[in-house]
């Protein structure tokens, strides 16, 4: 399955040049194939050739090509197993509506997770949850049992029009709702709509999840990166303006954007840009997916209201309850302009047809007996805190070190020193404490300007790991920590 | 998104001569729309001209045409509106494990459903399964709620590596089995996989379900229908032998089967023909599907095991809970040869990542529990004795029909007189009787002979509605009834 290296077409040649020696061509080495990971020609699963035999290819020292593979472990772009040698990892992207956010392999098995994507799921609210499906079971219509409407229970569906027209200001009604497995289910199944309807690249914002453009990419949409600046995505590239990439982005007839918590960035769309963009939107015919991951959790005031309520025909809602419940239950909706219900459910249908409705069942009583709003509030109570004790802890340890972004959500973006990204990283690594480089989340075609940063996901500890893992960040960022 | 009847290029001209008149053009109408549909020249959702202006175009009577559209709508190939017309119908296919079985929109909405492919949904376990569900979730690990393993949790997956082999001989191992949302979510996956290893077509069955064959068409194979006789399906026709069409199957490296119980014909495939397919598989690198949709209800003797015992690194198991809890769930599982777990699993995380973990945990705990091994022996008693009510009510009324296939699963075939399933078929559904004519279940390149039969689901009511639809049946295929 893996391609080979010998058949990748990865010339570590030419990245060496013109770093002939010593730890210029360690550093040359590691930044060649970091980058062609990165770039997908070096693909998961790769075999690397042996540091003896690598080494001998490049006339360098074989230890120069150990210490760049080490390098890359602990990076997690790489994987050494004892006796299968080294190649490319499954690239540790984390998700922050989707996905796995497992730390990749390691000579150092992290002891503090602070990987953004995860709410704490010592929180689930099990007890609640099973009254919940107790009532919803004894209420089911037998054939709730049976194949059902694949857009989901209806009774799900109803529930979520109404908290969602409450709690985030999306307009719409149960059927054109779509309960799907999780955001990246209901990503794949606009990925193909779009697709099929001839559309061939959809816009997206520079820094996200890798794995959301891959697969959109799998779809047949090439993927193109919006600018950034201040005042967040610049949204306004898509009509041409502000210098935007006219040639790529004339012909984009979508876009992909986290307006009200940048993922992972942490800003929330600038009211001008939003606005931009539902313009553009209704000018051409255009189509904007909405990722509400965390809308719910925002600390400093009311929350600003979904984008999907200014224009609910040009707009597609995207929420999920891994964030506000548990990535376990794999449960998301799409919220769906009239016009692209037809087609959602004909994809849907044709895959799985529907999750599982127990589940289903449960989160519409849970919302209706009120217990979701309770979960929210008091889990927007428990994040807040912990975020506060992370810019606190910040401001007395590592005054050079400072969250940015708006307070939300279940994460921070930890503005590092210029030049100490990776050192930072991999000091994290030596001190077994999982987070990620803002590098990381960087789409490969963004032109914006790199910034040196962590991003730190300080609601996935329960609450008996947060404060060690809050000491090691602070030890890692910390003056004399890297 | 609908096809328009103008540009679908039918033209029914052809089809109509030579049968100029009478009840022969409504016939000779009726057979080249509903062939249309069949073939998919005319797709679900497109809207037919109006019997006026068809009736116009070729020159015949407009009540003819508009009788010709009642049968059809009546047999379930079309639906009407009041004020929308007629048009193509979704197709109103059963599924034996996936899919819904929702009878088609008629002018006589059906109060008796013997549509076969889903069981008897008021005998769903719900206290025991809340109880399995309560100390499924009381064990549960805290990172059982986050992202996990994409092959499903591993608690239920060590269950049914046990429960198989002791219910179905089937040899495997938990790390080979992947958990998905039920039958078409997996035959999905294992389409896409063996498309991208350059697979193009793929042998099925004669009879089966026309969804499955069209999402593994859409996965890029075309599916190659093999022949039928009776000892079951010609798997011998894989290896040329026995005048099967060697040019079309001799490129065929997988074969897609239901070897316990063949739906909807309802035999179990000789011992001699289970060899053979296996064989052919070891020889010729090929990969057989094993669809073993109902293979824990047997009647009249011990099931004959599953054929991946046989092989299992050439067969692929499919199975479900579909048919032994309920199509709810949407829980089914895939065991696979060593060879294709990596690529499996790589779709599959592609897609959702994973089903919902209560329902699995809870699934999980139920088999280990013995709570499923109960509540299958109790289905088996109840499913055996409607069989053979059903036997016996049609010896008493209706001796000229006679249920076909072994004392097995959830459906019976129950054979016609000759010429006669159409207007049973019709009969039927003025009756208020939801039933299929088996050649719903065609493949459209089937070669085998053709015989007249009724699909009979007598799994699907309620016991309440059992003896009601029983009876309609009866009176239905009664020498009277039609």
């Amino acid at each position: 399955m893996a391609e080979s290296w010998a058949t990748s077409g990865v010339d570590l040649h030419l990245h060496l040049r013109p770093a002939p020696t010593g730890t210029g061509v360690r550093r040359g080495l590691t930044d060649a194939i970091r980058e062609a990971v990165r770039g997908g020609r070096l693909t998961p699963g790769t075999r690397l050739p042996s540091s003896r035999s690598l080494a001998a290819d490049l006339g360098i020292a074989r230890n120069t090509v150990a210490d760049a593979y080490a390098d890359l472990v602990a990076e997690g772009w790489l994987t050494a197993r004892q006796g299968s040698g080294t190649s490319v990892a499954e690239r540790p992207v984390p998700r922050p509506s989707a996905g796995p956010t497992r730390h990749p392999r390691s000579p150092f098995p992290p002891v503090h997770d602070l990987i953004p994507g995860s709410p704490d799921l010592s929180f689930f609210p099990r007890a609640a949850w099973l009254r919940a499906s107790r009532r919803a079971l004894a209420a089911a219509p037998n054939d709730a049992l049976g194949y059902s409407d694949p857009r989901g229970r209806v009774e799900l569906r109803t529930a979520l029009a109404g908290y969602l027209a409450r709690a985030r200001g999306v307009h719409t009604h149960p059927d054109r709702i779509v309960i799907c497995s999780g955001f990246v289910h209901g990503l794949m199944l606009l990925g193909g709509v779009l697709h099929a309807r001839g559309l061939t690249s959809l816009a997206v914002e520079s820094y996200g999840l890798d794995a959301h453009w891959r697969l959109l990419e799998r779809a047949g949409l090439r993927t193109v990166p919006l600018g950034l600046d201040e005042l967040g995505t610049r949204t306004e590239e898509l009509t041409g303006g502000g210098g935007g990439g006219e040639g790529e982005l004339a012909d984009v007839r979508a876009v992909l954007l986290t307006p009200a918590h940048q993922f992972p960035i942490g800003k929330s769309l600038h009211p001008d840009r939003r606005a931009a963009v539902v313009d553009w939107a209704r000018r051409g015919d255009g189509l904007i997916l909405e990722d509400d991951y965390d809308g719910e959790f925002r600390y400093d005031r009311q929350a600003v209201g979904a984008l999907q309520g200014l224009d609910p025909d040009r707009v597609v809602y995207l929420g999920t309850a891994s964030k506000s419940l548990a990535p376990g239950l794999r449960l998301g909706w799409l919220v769906l302009p009239p016009s692209l219900v037809g087609e959602v459910v004909a994809a849907k249908g044709r895959i799985d047809w529907s999750c599982g409705v127990f589940d289903q069942l449960t989160l519409a009583e849970f919302i209706d007996s009120g217990a979701y709003d309770r979960q929210v509030r008091a889990a927007r109570l428990r994040y807040r805190r912990r975020r506060d004790a992370l810019v606190a802890a910040l401001a007395a340890r590592a005054p050079q070190v400072h969250a940015t972004g708006i307070a939300a959500g279940l994460h921070a973006v930890l503005q590092l020193p210029p030049g100490t990204e990776e050192s930072v990283v991999r000091a994290a690594v030596r001190r077994r404490l999982a987070v990620h480089g803002l590098d990381l989340y960087r789409h490969p075609d963004s032109t914006a300007e790199r910034t040196d940063a962590l991003v730190v996901g300080y609601g996935t500890p329960a609450d008996h790991g947060w404060a060690g893992a809050l000491e090691e960040l602070c030890a890692t960022v910390s003056p004399a920590g890297f």
